[in-house]
């Protein structure tokens, strides 16, 4: 059962970044074989079926804006996005009180405005002088190391509503409780992600975009592209490496080859057994990774009904499970689908998700078309369908993007992707711009398959 | 190869607390399997061996009052204890200069002293009022568990001095950065474990013996008893429950049972699949464990030199690597043995460790062998051997102790310890008294069998 392959490069994880770098490798003319534990290509992007065809992203699912690599990898591909619905007006839903709005700046009391704006105002001051490829050089690296961003917005925030809309932006894109998330780590990202603005937008914004017939397109043209290179249900137990060359020890075969890109979070990559042992860096990054983990909801309706009444479907609360809603209706519109995210993002601030909802789906689905009812009215009440996509039981993947934690950065600095004789570091928790989202899968691709073009066989 | 066995219990993981409970268990008439996926015995306990039949701990290896569960079993397995040797002068280094001292508390400068006792007085307030089973229904518990106790320390601590001690303190006994642990877990510690003085302590306190031939003894003895019932390289990947029992499937067998213990830190648990699902909670603990690792750096000596001098060889310092030094000899001293411990306790004051000594041994020794020469002398210069044991890269065991993150008590309550049918939990880190401790170990398990025995067969 254990066959035998040799290539120039290994390639592992068959997600977006672990799918580029091979493409990449072969349009340069090495040879390449992929291998996936999971029984499918796309990593933490994937697809859940509504019904007749009609799709919706269960995982990663934006692009927006300044995301150059992957916008060009969709174009290269054939693949076409279109704008997030936004149209009409949004709701701001706060202690029982609905207020609609439009654009993109929820009516925050004037005083929580101010104190968003300041906040704002101070990170992306500090991000300024964060230089990206090098975080640990800032001038006030280690002091910004030794804290979180949860705690920066703790000490520094004047309102609880601006800090809860900090909260509520953070948790969409970054999956993870901010008290988790080194300040230095999140100012990085701030920088390298085009500011606050950019990050917690629709319009204009890393939210403005989705791709038709799902993101999971992108990892799908890919391995069509790649053909019997991709090999899936071939979780890597091993990899060793010797003066000539590595061997990738897999469940369904092994191979030899010249070099191997691990395309992995940091997370997952601890699970392969690394012979000789790694660097102290590499080994403490990967096992004090914090993933963030969390699940998509998603109410379907036979048509996005809130349109007609002017509203665009998104909502920012503080209701109990559907703090941040959005319209995740297909292209056509022709069902209406509303999304939410729970996940651990609230936790540090004390919150907890109402008892019952995480482990009882039935309850799950209840609290949610209860919100969605408050926000939209009893139309919300009676979807025709109810998906979700919990990301806490995958076999193989432990979380959606996380963070190092606080002293990781100063002292391990670029441990997350400095090459380890051979082997090479992909997966989008290694890139230094758009790190986290989909473009950063991409631009983390580009710069292993760099490193291993550059050094060329065997040196 | 993956032959077939059944049996009432399969106890997973054989470190203190899985071969402690397969024991209760076989007491109690029921028969057991234990699967170890390592190739020995002992956990995150082990034996270096330094010379002609001379040991020293690579792992834990501290007993003290108070542990009373752990101090029977030394008892029912014939094992020794001898007290840690703390006797004449231990070394306060701080800013280039030495002082000599009595007894437990180091010469702070008098400001620190009082900080120091002012930061313990309120910890140990805070601490009181924290019920052990259930820290999440501490009044405060959501404004201690939205922070971490290394914030706490910043934002308390009026001297750097006295926050360093509780740095140096808390690192020893955690392994890990006060950052990364959530404040109500640290004064569920406290409590938990017999207070500050006890847990920074030698004498009188959690360091104050060791075991005779080294804490891994408990292990062996047990294993011995156990005899075939224990089986290595039995990597657990699977854990399927139905109506009638439960089918672990290792690597090496597959074992049905009617119940079964997992003797894990809820990190390395989580690489096992679970069908069903496991609960929301318990995948989250698992998943969001933040693993503390760490080396234990020895020195070794034709004899315990500094005896002679009148010092204890202990020594709390801000050199580079050797932040806080003990003497770890043999009981009869035939050798001496100085032992330090370098980790990832520091990373969230914005400390660290010197350029280079975290992948090169060489530079690790040399540093490590320049700061005993400062605190003892020319003679600290030339040990007779040099070891080192290195957690951050053991195949099966991802930390040592480590802790939940800021959130995770307060959201998931006692999803560490909660059964999931015919799942038990053990390990140290479940213990309510005495957690990450050898006596936790000892605690989980009996509590974990006591929930077995309690529910019968099938219940």
């Amino acid at each position: 059962m254990n066959g035998f392959r040799s290539t120039d490069v290994v390639v592992i994880g068959a997600g977006i970044s672990g799918l580029t770098a091979a493409r990449r490798l072969a349009q340069a003319g090495r040879s390449v074989v992929v291998l996936e534990a999971g029984d499918r290509v796309g990593g933490r992007t994937m697809n859940l079926d509504v019904a007749d065809g009609v799709v919706t992203e269960g995982g990663g699912q934006w692009v927006g804006p300044g995301q150059d690599r992957v916008l060009a990898l969709l174009g290269e591909l054939g693949l076409r996005t279109f704008e997030t619905y936004v149209d009409g007006k949004s709701i701001y839903h706060r202690r029982g009180r609905s207020k609609r709005y439009d654009g993109t700046i929820p009516p925050l009391s004037p005083l929580a405005l101010a104190d968003f704006a300041q906040l704002q105002l101070r990170l992306e001051r500090m991000a300024r002088t964060v230089p990206l490829d090098a975080p640990w050089t800032a001038r006030r690296a280690r002091t910004w190391d030794a804290t979180t961003f949860g705690h920066w917005l703790d000490a520094n925030a004047m309102t609880a509503e601006a800090r809860e809309m900090f909260a509520i932006g953070f948790s969409v894109t970054n999956s993870e409780d901010p008290h988790s998330t080194s300040l230095l780590v999140q100012l990085a990202r701030i920088r390298g992600s085009g500011g606050i603005d950019h990050i917690v937008n629709v319009t204009g914004g890393a939210q403005e975009s989705r791709v038709v017939g799902g993101t999971v397109r992108i990892a799908e043209r890919l391995a069509e592209e790649l053909g019997e290179a991709v090999l899936l249900d071939s979780p890597v137990f091993e990899i060793a490496q010797d003066a000539d060359g590595v061997t990738v020890r897999s469940a369904r075969r092994d191979v030899r080859a010249d070099r191997v890109i691990v395309a992995m979070s940091p997370a997952d990559a601890a699970r392969i057994r690394v012979a000789p042992g790694l660097p102290a860096g590499r080994a403490m990054v990967q096992r004090r990774w914090s993933s963030g983990v969390e699940s998509k909801l998603f109410a379907v309706y036979e048509r996005p009904f809130w349109r007609e009444e002017g509203l665009s479907g998104q909502a920012v609360t503080d209701l109990p499970v559907a703090r941040y809603v959005v319209d995740n209706s297909p292209p056509d519109g022709g069902v209406g689908i509303l999304l939410t995210f729970l996940g651990t993002a609230h936790a540090g601030f004390g919150e907890r998700w109402p008892d019952g909802i995480l482990d009882d789906p039935a309850a799950r689905r209840s609290a949610f078309l209860a919100d969605l009812t408050v926000l939209f009215g009893e139309r919300a009440a009676n979807p025709v369908a109810y998906l979700e996509k919990d990301w806490t039981h995958e076999a193989w993947i432990s979380g959606c993007v996380g963070s190092r934690p606080p002293g990781s950065l100063t002292q391990y600095t670029d441990a997350d992707r400095r090459p380890v004789g051979r082997i090479h570091w992909a997966g989008t928790e290694t890139a230094t711009v758009n790190q986290g989202y989909l473009d950063g899968a991409v631009r983390a691709a580009e710069r292993a398959v760099d490193e291993v073009l550059n050094r060329g066989a065997g040196s």
